[in-house]
């Protein structure tokens, strides 16, 4: 049996990954039968199924990598540059998103598999919240969770709108959200 | 053949619409099947698709019913109201309004249908949010378009959020979508 280099492997499944990103926001996951995702990553199933293993785990990796993006804009840059960035989001892949969340919210597997995926990014981004209201940066009369959630709400809905193709203008939205959490004088 | 009255197809529609709605949220929407219809709305095939031409239609009707009593909130009580009503609605039937929205939105038929069903709605809350602006309640220095959509990116967000059984505080959401759009001091 030949030796595969750690490069080696990651570089597959980057490939995976990638076609697999086609597959849901071309086909849905559903439509996205083996042949389709065959493909689309342009490996045969025996060599995706040996890195993954199951379609689910596929999509669940996919969603935890677009969740881990995100936070890490926020994290770094801030999320003004987070919710910019997601303005150029295929509006193709946040539909799969929300569609394939919402639909297997009711399988334990998955909520078990999608909760340790995010756990991480969970807790930094909670901190980041705390820690911004600490530095008088956000109001302090609102709990950190609840500012944190509030701007949840509003990319996850931002989502929503690019996803459905609808218009919005990105700069209103920041002017908005700022001024929301912003503190009172 | 006998005389049917008025208040008796309005019956039977209002049957089949809320036995449908116990179906999409319990099974989804491929999973609402004719024989799951039937047992929830509690009518054979025949007399459904006698009030309705297919299922698309009765889940349009549905959406659009929705869309309509809170629309009617906000134009007669307002956005807080609407919202505090939104965190008792059944956290299924928002995952399925979500889901279905999203997968079928590349259904040219269903997006004609459902843009026409929202259409009287979207022009009155349009005009409510010209008014709220021009009365000096929201803020000048964004479009009212603009503080429209914010609005609904708050609203889907917080859907999003209960459809997922995730925590939030109805009043924290309330009070930073009010800062957010009160005119600027």
């Amino acid at each position: 049996m030949p030796r595969v280099t750690q490069e080696h492997v990651d570089a597959r499944r980057a490939q995976i990954l990638a076609g697999a990103r086609r597959a849901f926001a071309r086909y849905g996951y559903e439509g996205a039968t083996v042949v389709r995702l065959e493909e689309e990553i342009g490996l045969s199933r025996g060599a995706i199924f040996n890195y993954f293993p199951d379609k689910l785990a596929i999509f669940v990796a996919l969603a935890a990598e677009t969740n881990r993006v995100y936070v890490h804009l926020i994290l770094e840059r801030g999320l003004a540059t987070a919710i910019r960035e997601m303005a150029n989001e295929s509006p193709e892949w946040l539909a799969s998103l929300i569609e394939i969340e919402s639909r297997m919210r009711h399988d334990p597997d998955f909520v078990e598999r999608f909760r340790r995926a995010h756990e991480p990014e969970a807790d930094a981004i909670a901190h980041w919240f705390a820690d911004q209201q600490a530095g008088g940066v956000f109001r302090a009369d609102v709990d950190f969770r609840d500012l944190g959630r509030f701007a949840t709400m509003v990319i996850n809905g931002l989502a929503l709108r690019i996803a459905g193709e609808e218009p919005y203008d990105v700069e209103s939205v920041l002017r908005l959200l700022t001024d929301a959490r912003a503190p009172r004088t």
